[in-house]
């Protein structure tokens, strides 16, 4: 968040290296494109007559899903959906987001045979624009060298032109506070010294006081302002790589391990289809969104292996990473880093052995570049077996009453995990599958942050709101928050659910049982009042107001005593809500961070918390808007957004990069289960000492 | 929480077997008692004119530490206090409560020299009443069988007296609505049916209506209620254990898996003492407390190896477990695990690759038994590094600029882990050492629920508050808290330390910047107001009231640019407070939990947040009672208290066993180090496929 720099790895391919599916394996209607998709896309959309203006640039190209009850009868059978075969064939669509004669046009494409076609075309009208290419960036870096008055404002600061490197910055939008430049499409440039003989850490050296503002479809700088000049950091210090801070490495040591797994991996890859101990569930990748997951279902192994939905689809909406200085080079700072730059365009290759351990496996991506052309990001995402020393149950029933024993079984659970670089932040996105039946989806922030150049050395000489923390001499780690928002389209033991808030209320007691109390000394307790959400402003959650147990229920399927099943949220960590005036305008465009949990009625076109064309967004399509409807979400197909929020208050530790912090939710089943899924499952008698079941009496 | 059975497994020692001590090792003042001490006491106690009464039972016998300036020039020599070397000798004392001739005596007891002798006694005059035996339990358990009506009451259930078991549940305190029975030490006793044929899950079919009173120093029943009589839920469907529920074990499976260290373990255990990566530290073990960790201070490798103090003593205070049923065979359940029942003296021994990893060393503890004779604790306490796939800190720098590289170090951490069995509960309680400086505590919550029968077999049945979930037929899992309180006395560099509350707090923008504003669109910001807590009542903090950063700093010490020297909380999860009124009695008792945060000036007697004697205790000697003081906390030697805590909602899952739930507090360095400790730890290059540091651009 914060850009300075196009962040991601560009590898063209050809559609002949990037056909390498698996022989054995059919298409399921969810996997993400295929170089080859994407390259007949583009054929398809440069062939349409109805775009002639050129040159047309490819801002989003993503899988156009089939609708939903086709995709469940695709999955499950006919039970749940209108279609009759579950070897049907499904439309294969792409939804395209293209550039071309100052407009964004929106392309629905046929590719289920081998020659593509455009189905639809729509000129947007409204508000923002779409995600920047890599080319927007790579162009707009080229303008300042050759623009006189930066060439100037660097040659003031005692640096060459060549020293320097400029980046990117979405602009945000402030409504008429902001100059319109006639509706094009305005981006921000900043710029930092780059020299990686010195440090590789270009964003600790900020050339502050200036900033460009850019028309990205006339590729020109429109605007120009120097305000001040400010010591640039040292480098000294500031670099993180292993070449450069060693040998000797002095740092703290732990030794090398690796986990060995005698019976091989516990999980099956088919395509984007993966299997593991009780867990089915499909594995996408948009340019937008980053990983998907799709179709999860649990196996009820007491219930005879019946496999029973969990969630329709899942991914990263919308992050959203408001600085919080008012200053003029930083108001704008408000990202969205999903709807603006794109979370799947900017995956890492994640580093074997690293990121992910030694018994991971890994797959790779497939995007469009702004020309159209597929790309290939490799090893984008790792699945792996967590073995982290954890315990899913255990009880030690006491020698008290005659019988001394231990029963233990181990936790060990699947993850899923994409890095997501956005410039100078590292996103580690987990999903991780447990045994027990919960999903865990784990935010884990690290990278560089956001810093500004500063004349202070010693916070001694420090009088005013630096709006944050003096991290090193010369240098402000800013002030920002992290809200990172999840779509969440549980769909519990089916389609219709309910969202239901069991309040945990504290009650006097009455000492009369006809109204829950006794007759006893204890003078109050707490109890739970149900309550199920009729509308979507019943939805709204801040989760730190007031102590409840928020789950989706089933209200047509009840456990064999009478209980809806369900699933609720447990959050861990991270429950920051946004603390930006509601007439603010970064507010406006992400109102929704206000509240940790929202949920809405399923609707196929709402998939973006901060809309579709989130760059520039102002706030009229997103998910707060969507909300005002107050739809029914009683018994409905429903959806849960949820917010990771993190205030950052940066310190001296979080410099040159930052040590990891984490935030979770996740949702667990409630009442789903008859009695704890993992009552059967069998102790690790070949696991080295295992004692797990213990007998006898001392 | 909640008791019917004793849970311990007891193991008398000779002192000979027990006095296996490294021979280079010696004794460090904080070394827990051995059994060779334990024996020795025993005798100095016994032996001493002051207290003829017999019979006279030994309560709780633990190490009566140094005092603090002492042991503190012990282990970091004369800069911090008073005395001179580090090679001094110290006091080695005991602290004993024993009770005889119906009073609660306190001993300390020097036992420096082979034969210990009695330094001083005192008899406790206040409320309250020390820890049970095991021999309390034990012989009130043997009550019922010959108690004519508790007979008549089984055989009115079509039971019989041999088929049940009665355990031992304190009454709590409800003032003058309670019997005070001439303050005798009473406590209640409720039975379940025991037949390890039909099922290992006692707790699973209480024999509900009956609640028996007992005089533990007469050690008979002096009281009988058999209120009503309900149906004793089935055996069927119970069972948990692993020879009973397979084969087959139908449940979900994972592989199994190892960690290998093909270097070997990285940390060495010295006697007590701990030293691993950058830390150093000591662990105890206490009969109360459990673990306890001592000296924990960290290495800053940036400062040429400094050895820097980051925690002087930190346990398990107390675990407060009220439930939330008012009945009269409920009400009363309103438990302090430590205070009464004992955390060490009821650690369970944890199974080698199940509760703890294979590659786990283990520590044995030592407490005394009612007769004052030694008991070993076998293998309760587990140290090992934990390889979970976490990463440390990383980052990707793209190739827009021309220079892409990734650089990630994996973490490891090293845990200490020891588990609580509390009768139907197992807390797994962790201590976490992280490299970049963080202590994480995590409780883990595991076990069995509490359960009372009701004559319910469907939902639909129920037109009441029940208190609690119908959980299987006949059967609710009963509302209730957990409440576990951390004792943390941190020593950020040094002794008198600060407690600070960086408050998040929204801004508008002004316009001018004289006033932190900016003369640009953007209207609001939030910013962060330092405070310093002059006095206890400013130490108090409730988490989710208001974004705070609350760091413990010290005033003294300041980084190179001019920080104050702190370490920070981070909740993870598990942050909810009391909803007890505050004129109920059990919430008199534990009212500190109103609060997860307290900050008091250290003193060597207010260790157990309920008091000293925490059975029966009124509230008069708890951390509320001592912190209305208002003593000053600015730049003191100060105190963390901090509560992790659940409203536990049970659900079907939670039957028969409970999947393990967590909660967590992260202390981390926050301005401590100059920078991330972590940039010049070597990338793990030795790992297979790693390539966490490439080059290059495409």
């Amino acid at each position: 968040m914060g850009h300075p720099v196009v962040a991601v790895a560009i590898v063209f391919v050809s559609a002949a290296i990037a056909m390498a599916a698996s022989s054995q394996y059919s298409h399921h209607p969810l996997d993400p494109l295929t170089a080859t998709e994407i390259t007949a896309i583009r054929a398809a959309v440069l062939a349409s007559p109805l775009v002639p203006a050129r040159p047309l640039f490819f801002h989003y190209v993503g899988l156009d899903e089939p609708d939903k009850p086709d995709v469940l009868s695709y999955a499950y059978g006919a039970a749940d959906a209108a279609a009759t075969s579950s070897q049907m064939t499904l439309p294969r669509r792409a939804f395209v987001i293209a550039r071309a004669g100052g407009q964004s046009h929106e392309f629905t494409v046929d590719i289920a045979a081998d020659n593509a076609s455009v189905l639809s075309h729509a000129v947007h009208r409204g508000p923002g624009f779409p995600m920047f290419t890599d080319e927007d960036q790579i162009a707009a870096m080229a303008l300042p060298y050759t623009y006189p008055p930066f060439v100037e404002s660097v040659r003031r600061r005692g640096l060459d032109v060549g020293e320097v490197g400029c980046g990117v910055l979405s602009r945000g939008w402030f409504g008429a506070e902001q100059p319109a430049y006639g509706g094009a499409r305005v981006v921000k440039m900043k710029c930092v010294v780059v020299d990686y003989n010195a440090t590789a850490n270009i964003y600790a050296r900020p050339v502050e006081g200036v900033v460009m503002v850019v028309d990205l479809d006339r590729m020109a700088i429109i605007g120009y302002r120097d305000r001040a000049v400010f010591t640039v950091p040292k480098a000294e210090g500031t670099d993180y790589r292993a070449d450069k801070v060693g040998p000797p490495f002095t740092g703290p040591a732990a030794p090398p391990g690796v986990v060995v797994q005698p019976e091989g991996r516990g999980f099956h890859v088919h395509g984007h289809l993966v299997k593991w101990a009780n867990w089915e569930f499909h594995v996408g990748f948009d340019m937008r969104a980053g990983t998907v997951i799709s179709l999860a279902s649990v196996n009820d192994t007491d219930a005879g292996g019946l496999k029973r939905r969990v969630l329709y689809r899942g991914f990263v909406s919308e992050i959203f990473v408001p600085y919080m200085d008012p200053e003029e080079e930083w108001y704008f700072h408000t990202f969205t880093d999903a709807g603006e730059y794109g979370l799947g365009a900017l995956a890492s290759q994640l580093q074997r052995g690293a990121d992910c351990p030694a018994n991971a496996v890994y797959m790779d991506g497939y995007y469009a570049g702004s020309d159209g052309k597929p790309v290939k990001a490799e090893d984008v995402i790792c699945l792996f077996e967590r073995y982290a020393g954890d315990v899913a149950w255990r009880h030690t029933n006491g020698i008290g009453l005659g019988g001394l024993f231990s029963e233990v079984r181990p936790d060990v659970t699947l993850v899923v995990r994409m890095v997501v670089t956005v410039g100078n932040y590292d996103y580690t996105l987990d999903w991780e599958f447990k045994t027990v039946g919960s999903i865990k989806i784990v935010v884990s922030l690290s990278g560089i942050l956001e810093m500004k150049a500063i004349n202070y050395t010693h916070v001694d000489q420090i009088r005013e709101d630096t709006h944050g923390t003096l991290i090193t001499e010369n240098t402000i780690g800013v002030y920002h928050d992290h809200f990172v928002t999840y779509h969440l389209d549980l769909d519990i033991d089916g389609t219709r659910n309910s969202f239901i808030k069991n309040n945990i209320v504290p009650k006097r007691n009455t000492g009369v049982r006809a109204t829950g109390g006794a007759p006893t000394p204890r003078r109050s307790y707490w109890t739970v009042l149900y309550e199920v959400a009729e509308t979507e402003a019943e939805g709204q959650v801040n989760i730190n107001s007031a102590p409840a147990d928020l789950l989706f229920v089933n209200p047509s399927k009840k456990t064999k005593i009478g209980n809806e099943v369900g699933y609720r949220l447990i959050p861990t960590g991270a429950t920051a809500t946004s603390l930006l005036a509601d007439d603010d305008y970064p507010e406006r465009r992400a109102s929704y961070t206000k509240k940790q949990v929202w949920v809405t009625p399923y609707n196929k076109s709402e998939k973006w918390a901060s809309g579709l064309y989130a760059e520039q967004s102002t706030g009229d399509d997103n998910l707060a808007a969507w909300s005002k409807r107050n739809r029914s979400i009683k018994d409905e197909d429903i959806v849960l957004w949820y917010t990771v929020g993190l205030h950052h208050v940066p310190y001296q530790e979080d410099f040159p990069v930052m040590p990891t912090i984490s935030g979770a939710l996740e949702v667990r089943p409630s009442n789903f289960f008859e009695r704890n899924p993992l009552i059967r499952t069998k102790p690790p008698e070949n696991s080295p000492n295992c004692s797990c079941s213990i007998g006898g009496s001392a």
